[in-house]
């Protein structure tokens, strides 16, 4: 049995780690353009940030962890072409072209930066995304030799960047093109967000929203001045772009592997694409939303991770279901978690529901608890069948385990009414008698029905 | 429309305030034995060790704001009788005794400490149970005058007040009855969780487990030494009985009210006991859990208060169902926490599942963060149905998050498989990219079926 694995981050390397353990005597081939294999990419900015001083630290393992347990890793691989009719892939290797053969192929491709449409950017060296390791250490090094950034788009890599960056003292301008910063949240919680950052106790940094970065103005190698649609011109020693990732399907849609409407592969629940033997996994991979059952595509680690594993189970003959996501996040930028999970309302319109929400602002514990802090939870659902549809939470501490509880309940489609009571922990230095989550459960189910 | 409730604490006061709110023109009587109403007593360990200075931060709600909203409280006031057919109680104040009316009635009695058989204990001024605001008080003044400390039982409070006393430098000896320390948990977690406490930085305690506290013995009004059922004798300053409670029944019994096969008062979803217009609530009352479908007395803070909350609404005439209970706790001692929900696997035995469990112990969040610590998971479900039934969890951080996590899951009756690949939440300082849980999860999935 050959096994052919494209990509080698998150899903690619789980999937060839868990198919060498599931078919021992298989040989498993890994093909990546990348010059590091197996990776945390979502510890980037903590790397940059100085929370560790090796970046090999975010290494889970080295290629030659994997040729010791029998898998051969082709780095610095191009694969040009797919070719379903016979079995082969192209592989492209500095000068050398190569048809390999595979019985079954997992698409581990991964998703790449988006980059912004300005004229000349090729030619500044100061310009960054942040995707690989490579780029983790060169932004790093650049932070060090810098006073002042530009971070364009404040989705959650961008916040993540603006926490190391503003940590190590850079004068930071986060340049967002929607009115409102960290914009997959609902808008009233974007401005608590804002709020709590802007009052963190932290001043080297600004937002500009409802702006687009436009042109840049540089000296030589280096971009000096962002100009905005507005007009407003940023000065910088650095910049980098975190406007967002795109899947990475070219060779799949040329080899006649079927897109999904999100422009990700479309694949079944085995993690199977049209193709047979031919599997796809990971950020390249479509996923199915469990509370919508409409197409997303959510690119996440922990996702990329328990596709891989499924990808790889099916691939090796096991068999294996993964039922879709929820859309389940974290991120924390200074001292602000925000988190959340299912449908925010805005999305829960989209699909076709009739969101109800409640929204409250309650100490994440007993108010007597030197520690307590206030957290803002929202909750959303369908005013129609009181269906459970999401939640988002910010706050210093405990967001992420309030946004966590919910999980469950969406994946066993409960009601608000069926959570309202739901027997979450309590003592005085974890929560408050009655739960943040169950005060804006409660208020929630009053808006459905009356029986609250 | 006249309203009388028995008992102040957390599920009265919570019923008072709630039926004044639904019915503004009723007449709503309170009645306690009690010098305080509507008081935190889960906040009295931390009161104890000094995080706040005014114990009236535990107060939620003082006698005169119930007044103010037009509930009248009675306090050191003892019920002697509850007369169904004559629809009155008897009321004792002082030297007085008087009939009170009432149309609908909640019991919201509580717990009192259970209290050994130790001949002539009664003698001593120094010996402790911790239950109301004057039971903290007047622990924290003989604490601060103290060098040593015996605390009787290691459940929670037990375990709570172990950290106030140790950080308060007393000389701290814990006495368990059972071999393993919070035996509400399985053994192999209690083994966990007392190698942390004892490696945590601080020696001034010890647990002695498997030993009575037999007998006392002391100087006129102070007990001086702890004879254990083994014959050892520890010298101590004071003495905190924290071995349990028991529901404060006898009215209610001797008023022909139901007692449940667990001692507490018997009710249905309505919180309503077998007598008309009679309601019982919090920790006198017994509950239904949500997982075994059996009848359990698990008393806490948390779940009177949304009994209090409903059994008003239903008073009130608004309907409301408590479905019940899934015996989730956390607790803290000495930066370990400890969290539970659903069945440990020596209930799940008990109740006729066949208990099949997996333990991990694996870094909270990913290794390469600073703040990284190890937690240990331990997860139960029914090896014949798959389902999910329980979990503990021991750690520095994210203990609760985990159990918290379950808890929805639990609501809605998934399996393992449903929930082993659950979107929770991923974030290097939050977790690590399959979440420890999940991990446990897919272990658990694989020794129940092989499609894991």
């Amino acid at each position: 049995m050959n096994i052919v694995i494209i990509g080698a981050v998150a899903a690619g390397s789980k999937a060839a780690a868990k198919i060498k353990r599931l078919l021992p005597n298989a040989s498993v081939k890994i093909f990546t353009q990348d010059s590091h294999v197996s990776y945390s990419s979502c510890g980037l900015p903590y790397y940059i940030e100085g929370n560790f001083a090796d970046y090999r630290a975010l290494l889970v393992r080295t290629p030659e962890e994997f040729e010791a347990s029998g898998i051969n890793v082709c780095m610095n691989c191009y694969v040009d072409k797919i070719l379903p009719a016979q079995n082969e892939i192209l592989v492209c290797t500095g000068e050398k072209a190569e048809l390999v053969h595979y019985d079954k192929l997992i698409i581990a491709t991964g998703a790449s930066p988006r980059m912004p449409n300005i004229k000349g950017i090729e030619r500044y060296r100061n310009i960054y995304t942040l995707r690989t390791v490579e780029d983790g250490v060169n932004i790093r090094n650049k932070m060090l030799q810098s006073k002042r950034a530009v971070i364009i788009g404040s989705g959650y890599i961008g916040m993540e960047l603006l926490e190391s960056f503003v940590k190590n003292g850079i004068h930071t301008t986060v340049i967002e093109k929607n009115e409102k910063i960290v914009p997959l949240f609902d808008s009233d919680m974007s401005d608590i967000i804002r709020d709590r950052i802007e009052n963190s106790g932290y001043d080297n940094f600004q937002f500009l929203t409802g702006e687009l970065a436009s042109d840049l103005q540089g000296e030589g190698e280096n971009a000096r001045l962002v100009i905005t649609s507005t007009g407003k011109e940023i000065e910088t020693d650095m910049v980098v772009f975190c406007a967002g990732v795109i899947p990475n399907v070219d060779i799949a849609r040329e080899a006649g592997i079927e897109i999904g409407t999100t422009g990700a592969i479309k694949v079944n629940k085995l993690m199977r694409t049209n193709i047979e033997n031919i599997y796809a996994c990971g950020d390249c991979a479509e996923k199915t939303h469990i509370v919508s059952g409409h197409p997303v595509w959510i690119p996440l680690g922990s996702t990329a991770n328990k596709e891989g594993r499924c990808a790889a189970m099916n691939a090796a003959g096991v068999y294996c279901e993964f039922d879709g996501v929820l859309g389940s996040t974290v991120s924390r930028c200074l001292k602000t978690t925000m988190s959340m999970t299912g449908l925010t309302e805005k999305e829960a319109l989209k699909v076709g529901f009739t969101p109800v929400s409640a929204t409250v602002t309650k100490s994440d514990m007993v108010g007597y608890m030197p520690e307590a802090g206030d957290i803002t939870l929202k909750v959303v659902a369908d005013k129609i069948t009181g269906l459970l549809l999401g939640g988002q939470a910010v706050g210093t501490v405990g967001a992420d385990k309030r946004i966590n509880a919910l999980t469950g309940a969406l994946l066993g489609h409960l009601t608000v009414a069926e959570f309202s009571n739901n027997d979450l922990t309590y003592s005085p230095p974890y929560s408050t008698t009655i739960d943040p989550l169950l005060n804006a459960m409660q208020i929630l189910c009053t808006k459905i029905s009356n029986r609250c």
